[in-house]
């Protein structure tokens, strides 16, 4: 007789063993599906879109994060808000999906009026006395940093998000993310689970096999690599490599460039790790020759040799170079899929056949996302398998996965699993 | 932890404030669908066709409500008949979708086969014991009041239809429905739970802004205004509406026309709502001029200025005027969609291209329907949104819905939830 | 108040009776389905394919049940293999849908890499103490009885597979369906309950009516018939055909051909029927005017006339005669969709064209796989319908549907339900 769906939510917690990845159920069930948004997207901060999504006063940009629908906008005094797209009479959606320039924010249904701070100012048929002050759109709780929007749709948003603030706006200051504009977007839908799409980009063991394009700029050794497989010739270029690592790092801390690896991935709220990256051969830029994509450099940069300013939150993954950034965010849409939304910027006066080339600065990232979406999906089929039990982690090169599932358990048991 | 899933259907119902839109849960869950569908489906007279559907002895009309299907036909003496259809031998339905002209209902599995009054007349291979008398089709409950087909699906139909019965035949009789034909139909599935179809219906509030060509000949005053909202101007408008309304009212009714309102809506179990409108500008019809769209007026109808005769169900809306008849039903699909079927009926001797124009006769409510099914599926969106909580009605231009919601809660206690 | 979903499965099978389609809830419900691929498709033998799927060492054909995936591969010694297809690390499927030629099975994630026993030979990062040994594919127990592939994936498989393979090695020896090939393959998602799929391969009540291409080289009276609904020149014809049937069975017997029927029904766990039935009019193959199809005769066979060899499971049915076979194997994707495979297999060495043409060899069964999915949609729909009440079984021409709903409920209990 089955039992299998009777086993709750903590059973499968418990299940999980150090060092393996997660038990099937808590990747393919749909009360897990539940908790997983309610505790990781409801209750921590996110990564949802970058300030360049709306440039000017007026302009706005809705962020849907499965059933919950957020207004992202400038305001008339050049102030970022951020609040949820919900009329609050009979709960109408105020903004399609997408970009908008408005003045004030007006219901289609039944013409709610609100200015661009959320504030009720015109509600018809409602009589004068109506109290308008209670029905402000509501506010969500944000931060821009470095240019990079979180949001906590939690009223009690966890407060170490300091941390990453701290590191990240240092490190992003140069690069001005602020006074850049988006020249592309990819949005793919990845058959699996949000889990997956994460552990698929925290390790780079797969990238040699399935990644051509990227594995020109990126270095997999960067990511852990088996020690004792090494063929003398590797093992020499192993040494070679992380000696020039050791080098460039002294050589851009002198310089005022923070580089070293910062982490907070275990016994937190906020999950987040950076570290500047050598990109190979050019050395430039993730494009297909690694030389920079983009003429014009990013804010107050000069120089292209500052490596991939890299950052990972648990729902994103941003690669900042000299000339050009790549920022991906991945939200789940059910169980069984995902959205990863991937963004393009470059200098807000770049011009596109001017000063970049859009295939050359998309090239790497539009290839390797397509191949990490059949990655995950590959993944997902055969953990809904009753074949599927965890597997272990590389102790060399998935470790940050390792720390990944256990910050996941983590945080459903301090969310009450 | 999550616990939103667990709250009782009773809890829902407890929620709901007076004067105030449902619940979420109310439009979302999937289990209060069931239990509408069960309800207000299942267990109350719900609008369904018309009898012109069936003109001709041998016509047969398949009826979907979900997941039970109807067959509606007209037998040999002329009388319409409503009948499950389901075979009684091991399921199989025995007519498709849509219209179909049967001298007997023959299952095409093995043969069963049925008279048109639903009884069993051939069953192969049952041998020579085989009791038919116990497997007729299953009858259904069913009126037609003026032309207009209600079922009910339960042993023990709702006796107070009665006083809708009373009000209508009467009202709809000079309109001769039943010797109209289907000039035209359109159906549409909005993405949206059935009650927000309802209440979409119930108020006007939302007219001027989304429907300009219903708004021709439509008085959205007629639906309720905030009296301290108008300008001097409207007020003088207002007033002269009004004036003009009471006048035509008594007129209608001093010639033999019921006009006033009748309403049957809290504390019942047959909700209905009659009343007669007056068309604006040319006076005539729902059309884009506000003329009539067919010259062959209905029934014995001899004047084209008897406005607009509506009723309103739990699941229908029906404008009947001199010259044509727009009815509409809406059958729950799911929690999220909802189908609206629009028939457009004249008289059963006019002819399409000779007294009437097709495009004429449908453009107002084609292009109302499709609005409707815009907001409709902005209003879902919305409601699915954690950051919806249930919104105040107007107490001027809202207060059918208040009575809609009031009524819903009423009817779900009343059957045990 | 709604009390249908609250219903144990339990007191669903309680309710079916002897003689009776079953109820509806075992044919629709979500739970039942999760059950019905646990019991008879998770812990009973199944036929999933043919050896001619995988002919040469290194040919692999992955099979999907639901979520489970196996691979069918011959190996380099030439013998038949079946494993699970998930990789031991973390999941992911090793091959895709369709066949493949291979030397080793690469999982294209991070190259663990399988030897066609299922031994993992590469592990690449997992370090030099990582015991490669217990990470084998998982196998799967399997058994080819005649060149048919029977699996089963539970570790305690029913052991009365020991009849059907008895009898069916025997009978299909001279066939020799090892040395075939598949000559055409034909998918069908049926919109229906498996169980309603099999119900309708198990009766021959419903072949007059709709498969006029079968009738030419079936007898349906073979499937049973009401004695005292036949006029007299019937009753000559089936006393004819029941003399001949007679003489026919004692021909085929006495020439080495065992034809009597066998059946293991009812108190069984593996559920197979066998009987050589009469290929009507020219007698020799299912085909639009009952000639061979194929001029190269299966196996050693020298004879046209021996009939066709029909074997039931309770998820397959195969028709095997002298010039091809045609195989069907039924997998339930969800409760209201199977699949059904149809494969029609020639003698290795037959050539299109040339000893067949392939439009005369698949019309009759491409036709009525066609019919058959349009029934079982029909049925399955009405079944939805809550006017659906189990009906009653012809004791002439459904007595094996009995057999397979009562053998149903007996496996169901059987495990615990």
């Amino acid at each position: 007789m089955l039992n299998k769906v009777s086993s709750s939510i903590t059973t499968l917690l418990d299940e999980r063993r150090a060092g393996h990845s997660l038990p099937a159920g808590l990747y393919t069930r749909d009360d897990v599906f539940e908790a997983d948004v309610e505790v990781f997207f409801m209750n921590h901060w996110i990564q949802v879109g970058v300030e360049c999504d709306v440039p000017e006063p007026g302009d706005a940009s809705v962020i849907d994060i499965g059933s919950t629908s957020l207004i992202l906008l400038r305001d008339d005094d050049n102030q970022i808000r951020v609040m949820r797209n919900v009329c609050r009479h009979r709960g109408s959606r105020l903004l399609d999906a997408g970009s908008s320039v408005i003045s004030k924010l007006v219901c289609p249904y039944h013409q709610w009026t609100y200015e661009l701070s959320g504030e009720l100012s015109y509600a018809p048929h409602m009589g004068k006395d109506f109290d308008k002050s209670c029905r402000s759109l509501k506010p969500v709780n944000f931060r821009s940093i470095g240019g990079l929007i979180y949001v906590c749709l939690s009223d009690d948003p966890p407060t170490d998000i300091k941390r990453l603030e701290e590191v990240m706006e240092k490190r992003l200051a140069p690069y001005d993310l602020r006074n850049t504009k988006v020249a592309h977007q990819v949005d793919v839908i990845e058959k699996g689970n949000w889990k997956l799409t994460m552990e698929n980009n925290r390790e780079c063991y797969h990238c040699s096999a399935n990644h051509p394009e990227l594995c020109v700029s990126f270095v997999d050794l960067d990511f852990g690599f088996d020690p004792d497989s090494l063929s003398p010739e590797d093992r020499n270029e192993a040494e070679e490599h992380f000696a020039l690592y050791a080098e460039r790092t002294r050589g851009w801390e002198e310089a005022g460039f923070p580089s070293a690896t910062v982490e907070q991935v275990r016994h937190c709220e906020t999950n987040f790790r950076t570290q500047r990256l050598i990109i190979s051969g050019a050395g430039e830029s993730q494009t297909e020759d690694a030389t920079a994509a983009s003429s014009k450099l990013l804010g107050t940069m000069a120089r292209k040799d500052l490596g991939d300013l890299h950052l990972w939150g648990h729902n994103s993954w941003n690669h900042v170079m000299g000339d050009h950034a790549v920022t991906s965010t991945a939200v789940p849409l059910s169980a069984d899929t995902t959205l990863v939304r991937t963004k393009w910027l470059v200098h807000k006066d770049a011009v596109e056949g001017v000063d970049y080339d859009l295939d050359k600065l998309t090239h790497v990232w539009v290839a390797t996302t397509e191949q990490d979406s059949e990655l995950v999906a590959r993944s997902y089929a055969g953990i809904q398998d009753s074949a599927y039990e965890p597997g272990p982690y590389s102790k060399f090169s998935e470790g940050a996965l390792d720390d990944f599932s256990s910050w996941y358990v983590e945080r459903m048991r301090a969310h009450g699993y």
